[in-house]
């Protein structure tokens, strides 16, 4: 049997696992090379594979492909870039075809969100459309957690730790200072259309009166009046009061509180997030003191408080994209299936990438609390699992020994130049 | 032999690490418990001294004790309040011998930063002025890093490797996407008047191109001019450029940047930190695509990251303050002294707390690089001892355990209530 290479690429916002899955794709690789041959990377996801910038793995290490379950962000390199319609831009699934045959490219593994996964459908599509037999399978990665079908997607059940942690621990120091000092904290979270990240805050509180107090999802328009009074129910009972809020929150009228909230000196408008203009709104209302953090990247890339369920995942779905490959398979993502027993056990399962494409996991209503600001036990149920287990990177000097891999460029086969547009 | 009491408290802005010291002070005095009778704790630092509001730390399990040590917060709550001077405010000092005398307690134990020690030298005057027996020992504690005599203050080395695992994180994120997305991050951490916790962001550069690429001192005035030449350098040179900012950055005039930037919608000015004001000034300046970080309370309540070597130091002044205390010692304050050694060694050594007070330990500009971007290797051969280790606090649920103390009250003895002032 003739052996065919095969291209990995990372899409979209990088996460603290998506080089776990990175490892798993490579790792299973290699493992078969008596069916696959050598395992490319594209360097910053589908641009290097559009301009043929492409990295040769199999000149890494074992030891170094190993430490990548353990590094965060893309260490390929990853990119925010949608492919068109094949019928609008036949040219840009031309130039993979070229890119692909030039190099015995055979198998595509496209590591992505949703608007990835729209990508890996189109090109899951150019064997029947352009004639070239690739095999490709969609790798599930998110930290916003709203890819259907997967019970969960890799990389949010580590940000999901890493807000839940952070949110007890600053939690606890406001606390022991509010009696002369800071009386509300708020701390700001990704998900710009869905709470899910904003809601794993919510673990965090296992006793009556622990933070957070108070939770703010994009899927509930803030009503002013009642946070503030919960705010000041909470000041009064526990004498502080913590808030998670999404950084997708917004108005009755459905406009971004973000964007409504601050200017510069020259009138602009700023966006400078939504804690600030919480902040603001408690302050000018109640009076109280407060302070607020802002996680952004920090959060996403927290690799030193990884969740080890979301490790695992991560690298089950690598591992889980080369086995389907190699058993035949085209269009394909796998996902998580949790199964129905009282403790956390789940599978792998598969779902086609044609039904995955543009459909967005939605927060049920039902995992919000009826008054909006909480989650339900049935949010806690599902939650609680994807944040278990610790997965510590080993240290060197007192800091997370992360990898840098060589990245070597493979030699261009091509003496064409394909613009991004 | 008659027993005394003794009364311990916490001060100031608490720490990762400051109920390790109270662990050690607990537990010192348990294992002395021939020689020292009852440790009372002051709910909200010296405001329980003057209230009579006192907890009965007999009544916590050893194990409870011993939980302290992973715990981050205050414990018993702490304030910010000052004592005045003894002959200006005598009133304060007669209630703190009214209580003292009450509850039959002869060792005090403040354990906080500057200002506190301050008060622990008052209050350490008391037998002299009031002719009440009273032994004080100061516990130093300040993530701020800011006490004298002492190598460095507990607390400061656990923050400091939060930032520069942080940085580091973060910093492995943006150069992943940078291609297409975010080329700037920022990521403001905590210390106005010293730029020791913005330094510690820069031990998380080993190599060259590594994240930090600037960072922003309080000693340094801001040139812009330099800064933005800096920043377009690291973005034509890397790709991408990280940058940690202390919130206490001035301009050339001495004002804090953060004060200069926001205005809301009614023309008050925000104090929304200095990491947005640094963010719109590249933007209108280079058109780089940002993003940005506060890191807030989440930098000081990081017990999950916390210094080995830092909570050994907290746990190793406490213990040291009751031996002090035992030795017959008042008016002191335990410290940390480097040994001269290629390796990171340290002993306890002890400093009269009327020279502590009010000095403050300012960074040496030989720690700041020539161009004021960067640490020096002397700066980093001070810092990288003090982040080394890690010391996990154990999970449940995939959440750090942290202890809750029961702080049973002690019942009240006086019948007067003192009015803080």
């Amino acid at each position: 049997m003739e052996k065919f290479n095969a291209l990995y690429a990372q899409s979209g916002g990088v996460t603290a696992v998506i080089n776990a899955s990175a490892c798993g794709v490579i790792e299973t690789t290699r493992k078969n090379s008596d069916k696959i041959g050598k395992i490319y990377a594209a360097r910053n996801g589908i641009i290097g594979a559009l301009t043929e910038d492409l990295i040769d793995t199999s000149l890494e290490s074992d030891a170094d492909i190993a430490a990548l379950r353990y590094t965060p962000s893309g260490a390929f390199g990853s990119c925010r870039h949608k492919l068109g319609s094949i019928e609008k831009h036949r040219k840009q699934y031309e130039r993979l075809v070229e890119v692909f045959s030039a190099h015995h490219i055979r198998y595509f593994f496209y590591n992505g969100g949703g608007d990835s996964q729209d990508t890996a459908h189109k090109v899951s599509q150019i064997s029947k459309e352009l004639g070239y037999p690739i095999t490709c399978i969609g790798i599930p990665k998110t930290v916003d957690n709203d890819l259907p079908f997967t019970d969960n997607s890799p990389g949010f059940g580590s940000v999901a730790k890493y807000v839940a942690v952070s949110i007890r621990e600053a939690g606890m120091d406001v606390a022991s200072m509010a009696l002369t000092s800071t009386k509300v904290f708020i701390l700001e979270v990704m998900g710009r259309h869905a709470g899910w990240i904003a809601a794993a805050g919510g673990l965090a509180a296992e006793q009556e009166g622990d933070s957070p107090h108070i939770i703010l999802f994009p899927e509930i328009p803030l009503n002013t009046a009642a946070f503030l009074n919960r705010v000041e129910e909470c000041v009064k009972k526990y004498a502080h009061c913590s808030i998670v809020v999404s950084e997708g929150v917004k108005n009755a009228e459905g406009n971004f509180i973000s964007e409504q909230g601050l200017v510069d000196a020259f009138g602009h408008k700023q966006l400078g997030g939504v804690a600030p203009v919480i902040a603001k709104l408690i302050k000018e209302n109640l009076g109280y003191k407060y302070h607020w953090a802002l996680a952004d990247y920090l959060q996403r890339a927290a690799r030193h408080i990884a969740s080890k369920t979301d490790v695992e995942h991560a690298y089950a779905v690598g591992k889980a994209a080369v086995e389907m490959a190699l058993a035949g398979k085209n269009a394909v993502m796998p996902i998580i299936v949790r199964e129905k027993s009282d403790t956390y056990r789940w599978s792998i399962g598969e779902v086609p990438l044609d039904k995955v494409a543009n459909v967005e996991m939605k927060m049920p209503r039902e995992y919000i609390t009826e008054d909006g600001f909480g989650i339900t036990e049935a949010c806690k149920h599902y939650l609680s699992p994807l944040i278990q287990g610790e997965d510590y990177p080993t240290y060197q000097h007192g800091l997370p020994v992360y990898v840098k891999l060589k990245n070597t460029p493979v030699e261009k086969k091509l003496n064409t130049i394909f613009e991004i547009v």
